[in-house]
């Protein structure tokens, strides 16, 4: 029996890995987790400079017909090798993740919604959506406490390429979810309604 | 024990009726449905024309009091004597609606999220959410079969007060939703969802 494949999208800093990791913990030991951040294009051939210059916030940034072929593999049931990537370098890590296939796969990632070839992978799709000034205070917090960033450079980027592909992928992309949740894990009648409908998929499994 | 109700708002021709009536049709015998429009304010005393002239598409052209009163008599498990309202008079209605509480009940209306006391009372609060110009066009289709009324009798209420009183209320009431359902009952994934949802209370009702 095919996974019940569940997309999780949305904007920078809404919630949405917040929302995946409330879900993952419910259904511990049923539920495998993809993050399309892993599929990030190798750069062979590029310099450090020349790598760490790309846009990381479109599409194309993304090895999407590997992580197409890899998801259509572990809902079918079968392990699958998910790449790494290593932002240190900004390049593909040597290591993979051993994912094996369970009978719910959570897919998160800010452009989810942006490939039509995954949506169309998805049984159900979930846009966590957060108001954009809300969004970028909790990332300037989080970039500065984790990450040790400058304000100025989290600015530059987040003008630079994240609000810009945000307005022209990813709020477009709203659109084709079935549900839009809004604050993601803190919307606690949101969580209990999708922790229900996985609850009655692995019952009816 | 108190039954789960679930509020369900969005703007005009959103799909909001349609998705009500689904989920009647799923949980016919568990569920009871209650409609904001049947609290519009009684107006003795004004003549026709001046109730004709009256705004309908604002929060204070309802009598939320009384709906609030009544959504806790039934929701507590008594029955109530709902009011009608009689649009062909811009009246209320000599008759009422005799409702028997249930396990689940649905309340409807455009305004719903306008009111706090109200939000106060729903477990559950789903708004569908669909285009301007694609509601538009429904409601034209609507009021033009329905109702036998011009395109530019249905233009003009729209431009004077449907859509400003939805940009300055039931937009932003949005906000208040815990779920956000894109087109409605078409969506049967979100259909499938709040059903599951539903089965669940019902299950350990």
């Amino acid at each position: 029996m095919r996974s019940l494949v569940i997309g999780i999208a949305g904007g920078t800093a809404s919630g949405k890995t917040s929302l995946t990791k409330a879900l993952i913990k419910k259904f511990e030991g049923n539920a495998a987790v993809v993050y399309l951040d892993n599929y990030y294009k190798a750069h062979t051939g590029l310099t450090y400079e020349q790598r760490a210059a790309l846009n990381y916030d479109a599409p194309d940034a993304f090895d999407i017909d590997l992580m197409i072929e890899q998801l259509g593999i572990l809902a079918s049931g079968r392990p699958i090798d998910c790449p790494v990537y290593d932002y240190t370098v900004h390049n593909r890590s040597d290591e993979v993740i051993h994912i094996e296939p369970k009978p719910v796969i959570f897919v998160e990632g800010i452009l989810l919604f942006a490939f039509q070839e995954l949506c169309d992978m998805f049984d159900i799709k979930l846009y966590v959506d957060t108001d954009a000034d809300e969004r970028i205070l909790r990332r300037v917090k989080r970039d500065m406490a984790e990450r040790g960033r400058t304000i100025e450079s989290i600015e530059k980027q987040y003008l630079e390429t994240v609000k810009p592909m945000h307005d022209l992928y990813v709020e477009p992309s709203k659109r084709k979810a079935d549900i839009i949740v809004p604050e993601g894990a803190r919307n606690l009648v949101a969580l209990e309604m999708i922790v229900n409908r996985i609850h009655h998929y692995l019952m009816e499994a």
